[in-house]
């Protein structure tokens, strides 16, 4: 998994970047913005969980499927869910997203760029087992997700 | 990761029928079905863009990195999610889940095994590549999902 996850990620930047033509069209606005915000929301359970695992009794097998399930989200193309028209609330459908991520596509690249590198990182050292090194791991995991926060997210 | 996924899987059943404590206990009720929710859409997300590689273009890398955003959420013990409580509507969090699932656990297990087993056979197939197997385990994943929804969700 390991050199596969490594060889995903610069795929997975690219779908992040140009979008995916066959998934963008099917989404309305409104359920893209869902859809990437439950994509936050399952990743941050999981990172919740192996909080509760580091600080606590460390399971290596459910801190690993917490850490693949984050991997795989975050590899899966969310650029794509951040279409024309997501920019803002759509009726109920609210979004913290600023104004920059839609402009400033350099800048957007190389913090996605570094939390899927993050992310593989963290499944990696995960399958590892070794739970000094995971404490490492997700602590740079961390920062890569509040790198894009800062950023691109409203507070 | 085709071996990490078969071996994952025993242990992701049993996180699934005896829940996380770790974080279980951390999330409300409604917490928990929002994120189980959050789950499900990000599945559904993937498994359509999966659909349109399959009737269209194929591209093989993000059908591969759909099908991990799948197994990685499939593996994640979202039977921790169905906590105390969240057996019916909290508030504005709405719920299709059927009472059967919280007293029927030798079926819920069946069917989250042969979910979970599913998930993972797309993945490995998906690595590989045939587009015919692949089409073959996506129409086989497609069904795990639907004998759980026939058994335990409302329509």
């Amino acid at each position: 998994m390991i050199t596969r996850l490594r060889a995903a990620a610069l795929g997975a930047v690219a779908i992040a970047l140009v979008g995916n033509a066959a998934t963008a069209s099917d989404l309305k606005p409104e359920e893209q913005i869902q859809t990437r915000q439950a994509g936050y929301k399952f990743m941050s359970w999981n990172m919740g969980k192996i909080t509760a695992h580091l600080e606590g009794d460390y399971n290596q097998a459910q801190v690993e499927a917490a850490a693949n399930a984050i991997a795989g989200i975050a590899n899966s193309g969310m650029g794509a869910l951040y279409g024309p028209g997501t920019d803002e609330d759509i009726g109920d459908v609210k979004t913290r997203v600023k104004p920059e991520l839609f402009t400033n596509q350099q800048e957007v690249g190389e913090v996605a760029m570094a939390f899927i590198e993050a992310a593989n990182n963290m499944a990696e050292t995960a399958a590892l087992g070794d739970k000094a090194e995971v404490k490492t791991a997700f602590g740079e995991l961390g920062e890569s997700c509040k790198a894009c926060h800062k950023k691109f997210r409203k507070d």
